[in-house]
């Protein structure tokens, strides 16, 4: 009987027949589990899921993804609102770059990753880079705060790749910012040749600030055929693949910086003072350390003997394994048997893990110092450890043992660390190491190109002699230096370093023009044409610079709140109401407390929040001088001004007019707070009855002549009826909606929160944030659909451009914020701003039509390329499995085959407007019976993304139709004929896009059960 | 004039004029940022969070916590949350003692404690250490499907640890099952004496889950003046506290296991067969391994001389350092200098972190095989390497150098790892790493007390000889073996062997008595007298086991479903509404969404769901018949009838007979569901009007005479007034809150989620989950303001016992569950069980009364002892003068204090009843002008707990009064004079307890900013 079979019994209620179907179901256990040891211990093998990195030999040609930090979407939401987005962040003031790491992250968290990629892009321009490849736990990580707790540090670097590399898939282009003077009318100073040396990042960096200056003669020589310096030639493809500094570099020639290839300092007279001689005004030089430092105990030997310097065998590997990179058809170095590295910085561990991938069935890592001196970052030792590199501290080498031409031992000396942490060599102890290959990453040294780059100095460490603090050489003004030249050995400091080297050729530059620049530096910002979008609306009369302003509450306590807050980019307020004098209120406390809407979730971020605040305190004296002062001080902003008054003619026009005489845009009328005001007759008292609502807008329609708002409660049974009371009283528009009335939660002892005084009385409060966003939304689209042209505010869990969006697309003209801003601060409005303008930049381009909001479609993920290699799941001997299958395939890929980079489409369509984005959803908002109850669909489970939780089939049994099967051994589900489409097991899925709703193939015919004979 | 300041200008809106107060607070870039690498590199040393290990010298007598994983709560509850709780889980099939992890898990997530520590000590009990000392990376960890994410793992261990360690604070008893046959009444065989030899893990376990089989004179012979085995001795008090260890002893003594001390095998004619010949009928071997394993090379060596095995070394640390384990004084062995450390498993992890607490300056693990091949898991490493421990792989102990009496050093073979995986050693490659202490870790063997052990035959590797199915001795019926005898090593397989060996000592006896015992184990649950706890209610005339019941909505789908959910603990359930035939409906697909009110959140625990299903797609007949089914088959449950009709008196009594005469205990009218059947006259479109109501319920009550209930909508103005309705109609009480009416949130291309058909239509649907709690408790509680004696079934976003509590306490008597199941399954309604028993019972203890549900009070937690060192903040030199002064206290410490141990409180109060809860809030529910505002309060910050985010700071500027200060160096915020108590930094601040908000000491005068002259 039960999805369509019938028990012959006809029991109706008897355990759904399915055979087996529930076998895996929890149920409540009568008794303790029992399985002996020697069961579980065989078991536990079966599901093991944390085994996953490979062995040596299944390395072998195996380029693909290893960084630990790289995240997808799922990842990438879950750490972002995992931040707590501090006050004078930790981490930014632990990055080289300074990077507003707080301000990206939050841009994640609300999907606007064009945001965070131009947060992250106006302080690096080797954002993406650098998120794959800074030892964060050193840098920014190495400051969270979230350090001091058990969740442990935000991924930042993870972040920071993701935002980034979605950002390279919409293919957008660099622009200058278009506030700063346009480069024709900029003087002649800005035409300064310039040269930089080496296209590594501290070029790029220094390039593209020079560009985003003004500079238009700016020229990258590079000495290869290929551009990104050591981030090509020696950070392996698994770390950092070229395309992603293919994509940096066209960003930085987006605004005209030159590259010129195959330009080698020393090669045919090219020198640093030829640059000169040829006009260059400046020079940068960021061409690292190109001479490897060797040993003694290794000079003369060779290649063929099996030795390798990091910097012969990294090249080597990246030519033979980056596509694209060189067109050279290069192949990788073969290796066999076993590997020694020397050396314990992080080109060693690049060194031993592309080891293993050139064929090494063993690679030790060997060094002088111990694991507690160790120079290499944790996160990359940790790597070469998973997959099972050894280690040999304590060790010098001493001699190379050759035979027949070939290395097969090296012997070291015993190094130990004294009493006083100095680590001292013993002569008389030392042992032999067999080995096939040794590769040596000693460091590196400037080596005979140094004497190409005179007029330069080099310190007795062999570093270029700079100001630190500049970059300029200590003996000549227009020359600057960078990078691991002078001795900053990260990329990111590298590309700090050009940063601060570009402001100071500017300063530089600028002074032989006698043309004075700010002492304080002003780089500009990352731009593209998304920035140029124009998100202005013409609202009820008035110009709005965009849709995103202060509902009348907490941020608009005061005045200079308001007036911060339009600093920081708000495009309108609307004041915490105020009253006449007879009217004013003195507050209780507390008054504001978290929600418990979203679970015991403690921090920033919270779902819901409850109030008891009155209105304001503060006089409408006050007030109204606030809005006069606000005016004067900020004429391009909107200022409403809130009021309210009980049901009385005569108070209401008052107020009305004197709000109106301060100058305010618009007025808005409080006729709904839900807690306090309506026991005096007043806010929802007056609210939720539409005559009265009527009347009071006939009252403000007939004292003054500026528009003017309704701001109506939800806690009505039909808000549409409010509305349209307000709209034949006169009303300019509405405001939707108010704080919905609840009690958020009692404590064990039964006490509400918030209690007040010792009697711990409390009342009903107003909910707003995110948990009433469902009835907000609901609330403008039933006024809209009765109202088609009345003037709607909306606010109710806005905390995002995407929410924003879809309030417009529902009927507002403008949107209120408050719970967002207060689980964070003002700065927020920048990415609801940039947010909206990539919205409503993207449909302008077809390509980018299939993305959600800035979600990139499936077809664009790293999992869209993968193999999937049977669906076989990623556990216990399935995972080997997929290993040796991987295996298999590698060794048949062609690895330099250029991957396909898809062509940047144009915008073939006009950006819309704002104005064009309201009401779009309306047409497709009605009545339950136009629904097509003919077209129905079905669950499709994608097995590869599948983490094999269960939690589908789970929910379909306890609140569905028993349609999922579930897999004792392999744990895949399966959706049987019984699936109906209902859509839970894809609400509580926790991958995206693992499982999807498609049409069902058959007619849907509901099981009736009984149906009387 | 902000704050009470006066601006001589005069401009009320002119920024605050606070001194700096403002300088740290967020601003948008109008440029990118610009610092020297030099700079900033100085700079993040400052802030560095991350490195909290302390030096080797800093860690001297140290024996506070290092343990990696144990949670405070608001790290337990974020990872209880993050948890998916899978179907068939294999963190549970990864575990020995194959612990409910799920289940447990889930109780976590919800608060309840102990109904988490229940699970636990059911499988394990000895759960409390293994939570602290499991290898769970290769355990239950290493099966987790979120390592599958870039989540990682749930930290299970900690979980583990923080429930049991809460169970621990509440002082309970372990009692017998109650609902097995009473120990007075079992047979004879029963009475059999019974001998457990050593009180370590694994026979704990065996006597424990004896006693709760029901024997009656089980005695555990332990060869030490303490209980504990190698938990005690050899498992550093850093990582497992003696009081644990007592604790969970405490337990099994509970049950009337009895130990013995000082009873050495060997000892005065002590052995095995001793015992047998003393009438005991079955010996249980629970020794473990208790002699070093010594390399020849280390023959004759001596402690003075500076050597030592584990065996030696660890039960000293520990005697010198464990508060109350032995009254011996015994001192810390103290170490200096060089250190070397033999051996790569876990104990040798435990001597090298241990020899630093000792005083050793420099510990070096050495070892033969390579770090790829090491038997320690990971998380052992980790600490050691954290604390800087060094490392010295492929060596071999070739001799010891002495000078005068002392080992100056000791000389290696090298070894290497051949091409086939196995380890040569190379005699000719040696040398020598100066050392001032040895302590070998080469593993443990049987030794001489084997031969008491006759007459058990020990395997040629030196294990015990038993069947490993069993535990039973291959030679000797009546003798069963476990833990390190027989090779299984880690705590919890010992904790299991005594497990398995329980129910196979339990399967020998009984059948020497021919007492034939289930097939199937049968092992039963922990217990305690919170077990006990009545959680029945008599509502409405009818009497509910509990009051917890399935809402008429997914959940009860089929009859199967409510069945299954019977099977589950459930104590009632509200079938899916049904209707007459001519009312029959097809629903649409997709049509159940999840929430987006809790953020970008996928996959279980979503805070809201959205559904536009219509009531059940079956017949009357099948509801009728199923509903007579289950009264047959589960008498004790309450099945309550869902029916909906137009409004149409003939229509509600025609089916209002057909469904009391199917034999349902009551009646639920479905006068509210929100979608569809409105536009059918039907659901919403009759419960909005209270004339209606009233007239259904009247036609209703004059067809029949069972009770019933009128389900109320929110989507009304004033929910008590339909309510009052239904009372005056006749209804019996009513069910409040059904859906609220929303829209979810609409996709980028504007389109509604769910969308129906190629049309892609909506229409408003239905949202249930937490979100809609603050609205429920608010109608529950008005309602019941308004009708105090009137019955009232809650729904609404009950997802736990607390929640449920909640609604008792505003006034409901019963709870309807559906969100919370479609989240996850049927079984947590054990959970809810466990919470309210704990709840109830906890009343009775006066002790516990401070305690917030069940999380307890500051003054319990690990925070409320420790110093606060000047509330230094925890980063860069702070942390480490904080180090130092921790290290000088530590010098200072007397470690064998023995810590005061909580008196068990008694329970001096009756247990209340169910229904003694419900009211209770509702007296200090009122008005608004019934909140004292002369007692207010401030926020009151507590440094040390700050992990200086500065939320609090934030919010305070830009949502509230500008009055906390925050140091630009410390990060430490203070809040000042201005403060008026709004409790919106408690509300944003990540750390439980951090802020709190105390009585305001001086009167509230509110700023009024501009008065009139």
């Amino acid at each position: 009987m039960e999805s369509g079979h019938h028990y012959p019994g006809g029991d109706v209620s008897a355990v759904n027949d399915i055979e087996g179907i529930l076998n895996l179901h929890p149920t409540v256990n009568k008794f303790a589990t029992f399985k002996p040891t020697v069961v579980s211990k065989k078991d536990k093998e079966h599901w093991k899921k944390n085994e996953r990195c490979k062995t040596a030999c299944e390395l072998k040609n195996d380029f693909s993804d290893v960084k630990p930090t790289t995240l997808t979407e799922r990842g990438a939401l879950f750490e972002a609102q995992r931040c707590l987005k501090c006050a004078d962040a930790p981490c930014q003031k632990s990055c080289p770059t300074q990077l507003d790491v707080k301000s990206f992250i939050s841009s994640i968290a609300t999907k606007n990753y064009y945001g965070a990629a131009k947060a992250i892009f106006s302080d690096n321009p080797v954002g993406l880079t650098c998120g794959m490849v800074c030892p964060v736990s050193n840098l920014c990580e190495g400051g969270c705060n979230l350090a001091s707790t058990e969740e442990g540090a935000i991924k930042i670097g993870g972040l920071q790749q993701y935002a980034t590399d979605v950002f390279k898939k919409m293919n957008i282009p660099q622009i200058r910012d278009p506030s700063l003077t346009p480069l024709d009318q900029l003087p002649e100073s800005y035409r300064a040749k310039i040269a930089l040396i080496g296209c590594g990042p501290t070029s790029i960096s220094c390039g593209t600030f020079l560009a985003r200056l003004g500079y238009t003669d700016v020229t990258i020589f590079e000495k290869e055929e290929y551009v990104g310096g050591l981030s090509s030639a020696e950070i392996p493809q698994y770390r950092l693949p070229f395309d992603v500094v293919e994509f940096e570099v066209k960003l930085m020639k987006d605004l005209g910086v030159k590259v010129v290839y195959g330009k080698k300092l020393g090669d045919n007279g090219f020198t640093v003072e030829s640059l000169k001689a040829q006009g260059y005004e400046a020079v940068y030089l960021g061409i690292g350390m190109p001479e490897a430092k060797i040993d003694k105990v290794f000079q003369g030997l060779t290649v063929a003997e099996g030795f390798y310097t990091s910097k012969d065998y990294l090249p080597l590997v990246s030519k033979g394994s980056k596509p694209g990179m060189c067109g050279c058809s290069s192949k990788l170095p073969e290796l066999r048997g076993r590997v020694v590295v020397l050396g314990a910085g992080d080109t060693a561990f690049d060194c031993a893990t592309s080891a293993f991938r050139c064929g090494a069935s063993r690679v030790t890592v060997c060094f002088r110092r111990g694991f507690s001196d160790m120079r290499a970052v944790p996160e990359e030792v940790d790597i070469a450890k998973d997959e099972r590199c050894e280690f040999l501290p304590f060790v010098l080498p001493k001699q190379v043992i050759r035979r027949e031409g070939k290395i097969v031992a090296l012997e070291f000396y015993k190094t130990e660390k004294g009493e006083d942490g100095q680590y001292a060599v013993d002569e008389d102890q030392f042992f032999r190491v067999k080995c096939d290959y040794i590769i040596s990453a000693f460091g590196s040294q400037i080596g005979e190109v140094a004497e190409s780059c005179k007029p330069l100095k080099f310190t007795r460490h062999g570093l270029a002699d700079v100001d630190q603090m500049t970059m300029q050489a200590t003996n000549q003004e227009w020359l600057f230096c960078g990078g691991d030249l002078i001795g900053n050995g990260t990329t990111v400091e590298a590309v700090n370093d050009g940063k601060t080297a570009s402001w100071n050729i500017h300063k530089y530059l600028q002074s032989l023009h006698g043309i004075p620049i700010p002492d304080s530096p002003q780089l500009p910002n990352f731009f593209t044409p998304i920035d140029l979008v124009d998100i202005s609306i013409d609202f009820c009369g008035l110009k709005f610079e965009n849709p995103f302003g202060l509902a009348s509450a907490t941020p608009c306590t005061s005045a200079s709140m308001i007036r911060r807050s339009f600093e920081q980019g708000w495009g309108f307020a609307v004041t915490k109401t105020f009253s006449l004098d007879k009217d004013l209120v003195t507050n209780v406390s507390p008054r504001i407390v978290r929600g418990t809407t979203s679970g015991h979730h403690f921090g920033p971020g919270q779902g819901a929040f409850l109030n008891i605040e009155l209105i304001s305190e503060k006089t409408c004296h006050y007030w109204c001088k606030a809005v006069t002062e606000l005016k004067r001080d900020f004429p391009s902003k909107i200022v409403i001004a809130s009021i309210m008054c009980g049901f009385n003619k005569d108070d209401w026009q008052e107020l009305a007019k004197m709000a109106e005489a301060s100058g305010a845009d618009a007025l808005e009328l409080n006729l709904s707070c839900p807690h306090g005001m309506g026991e005096r007759g007043m806010g929802l008292a007056c609210g939720q009855n539409p005559d009265l609502v009527l009347h009071i807008c006939k009252w403000v329609r007939e004292a003054i002549k500026i528009p003017f708002f309704a701001k109506l409660t939800p806690n009505v049974t039909e808000v549409k009826e409010i509305a349209m009371a307000a709209h034949t009283g006169g009303a300019s528009g509405v405001t939707a909606i108010n704080t919905v009335s609840g009690l958020m939660s009692l404590k064990g002892d039964s006490n509400a929160w918030p209690a007040i005084g010792s009697e711990k009385r409390t009342t009903y409060g107003g909910v707003s944030g995110n948990a009433t966003r469902p009835m907000a939304l609901r609330a403008v689209s039933s006024i809209r659909r009765a109202l088609p042209d009345f003037p709607i505010m909306a606010t109710g869990g806005a905390d995002s451009a995407d929410t924003c969006i879809q309030f417009l697309h529902c009927g507002a003209g403008v949107i209120q914020i408050c719970s967002a801003v207060q689980n964070q601060d003002f700065t927020v409005v920048q990415d609801y701003i940039t947010g909206l303008k990539t919205y409503l930049y993207m449909q302008s381009r077809e390509d980018l039509l299939q993305w959600d909001g800035q979600s990139p479609p499936l077809s664009l993920t790293s999992w869209a390329s993968r193999k999937k290699y049977n669906n076989l799941p990623r556990f216990g001997n399935y995972q080997k499995e997929r290993n040796q299958q991987e295996f298999a395939e590698n060794q048949t890929l062609d690895l330099q085959a250029k991957p396909v980079v898809p062509e940047a489409a144009p915008q073939t369509k006009p950006v819309p407007s704002v104005h064009d984005q309201v009401n779009r959803a309306i047409p497709r908002i009605g009545v339950y019976n136009d629904l097509n109850n003919k077209e129905q669909v079905v669950a499709l489970i994608d097995e590869d993304l599948c983490i094999n939780c269960g939690k589908c089939y789970m929910t379909c049994n306890d609140s569905g139709y028993t349609a999922i099967k579930f897999d004792a051994k392999t744990h895949i589900p399966n959706v049987t004929d019984n699936c109906t489409g209902c859509n839970l097991c894809l609400s509580v899925c926790p991958i995206i896009d693992c499982i999807t709703m498609v049409p069902r193939k058959i007619p849907y015919i509901p099981q009736r059960g009984l149906v009387p004979a």
